[in-house]
């Protein structure tokens, strides 16, 4: 991905950029694809009746990446939507994370997801953090 | 839209409906359509370097309606998820409402912008309180 | 939805609206949110392993409702995309609609999903024909 | 991104990947993510009224971005949906490289965007081809 290459050329951040932004940025745009393939990948095994709410929570963190696009948007004062959006997605992955991660769920796409969203969550928080005032 | 029709034949409500989550679930959706054509209105505005952080929260505020979707997902239990986008959802239709309703834009687009963005707000905190325990 | 609302006050539109356009605008909301709800309903039915096409389809055809953001932006010369993004919703529509309506599918949610569909596609139609030279 | 390590381990895929697929799913994330901070980039010039077409096709094309989802899924027979939708993202990502191209526009987020269009629009062609009969 480009994130840092185009970032760092924003008029409004000129090279003076946010890591742990920078971080989270790419983790949600991950997240979207991730969370896409483990719902799609859940709904083709054969067990596919014991992993609905493995597919329920991959889509719902999949559309919290919106929250990507968002923190991409540097122009304006929008640091109360960025950190709003940040804090409705670690939930998201965090829930979802709990959930790929049974033991039941032996499946080799669930178990990659689930470390990619607490990666995410992980991200989230921090570029929460460096954020704050 | 056929919001209610939709939502009261799920197996999980079966006409035990939630009307001011579905409310909400309409405004999310007409705010998407009704925030990116006011982006492009004023894009198209001879002005518009005067309009830039109006269309910068009207971006934000169509992606903030990846609520909508979250908050139509009912089949598991996702209730921290939809809480935590309904309170990221509210800032982004303040914050726009609040930049669409400056005097100074009297641009009909952003006039009905505004109205669109409060009514959409007003219906994040009903959904909200409705799930509240 | 305020649709024609907003589209008639663009700079670039000033009351002259294109009604096969805004009608299909309309229709792909809708059906972004149509389609969330019928394959979540989907998950929630007990036949759920039997419904597994019906759910991936709605989700193709949630996805194609990016046309009604493209079909939404009318600031420049944008036409082949729009046109494209239409002749991508249409078989996105009728496939959904084609396996929404098998009679195998008893379900209600996906009766009206149908339904839906069958008036986007014919909307997604009628706006490319008002587009074409 | 994860791109490969998910999708081979889709019960559809069992390492038998489409590599063509593969990368334009990478590309067309990557192309959210670009054109997203590019539209919001120009929005920050002081320039932005001759930047009003370039920002307009960068919001085209992130949203042509719901390709990547549509591509991502494999569990059913959905192929006539992923062409459309590749063919839709083509000419967004040439419209887009072509107006982020113009000499006029000297600014470096729009020249990294242009390559990462054309890139992205090879990838879509290439993963047409690998799906053609």
């Amino acid at each position: 991905m480009h994130v840092r290459d185009m970032i760092s050329t924003h008029p409004h951040v000129r090279g003076n950029t946010n890591e742990a932004l920078i971080r989270c940025i790419e983790e949600c745009y991950d997240c979207a694809q991730t969370c896409t393939t483990c719902a799609d990948a859940c709904l083709g095994e054969e067990m596919v009746a014991e992993l609905v709410q493995c597919i329920r929570l991959n889509m719902d963190c999949a559309d919290g990446t919106a929250t990507g696009a968002v923190a991409t948007r540097l122009s304006g004062s929008n640091e109360a939507v960025i950190r709003a959006m940040l804090e409705a997605c670690s939930p998201a992955c965090r829930l979802c994370a709990g959930e790929c991660e049974q033991p039941a769920q032996a499946h080799h796409h669930c178990r990659i997801c689930a470390e990619a969203r607490w990666s995410c969550e992980d991200a989230c928080r921090k570029a929460t953090r460096s954020m704050a005032h």
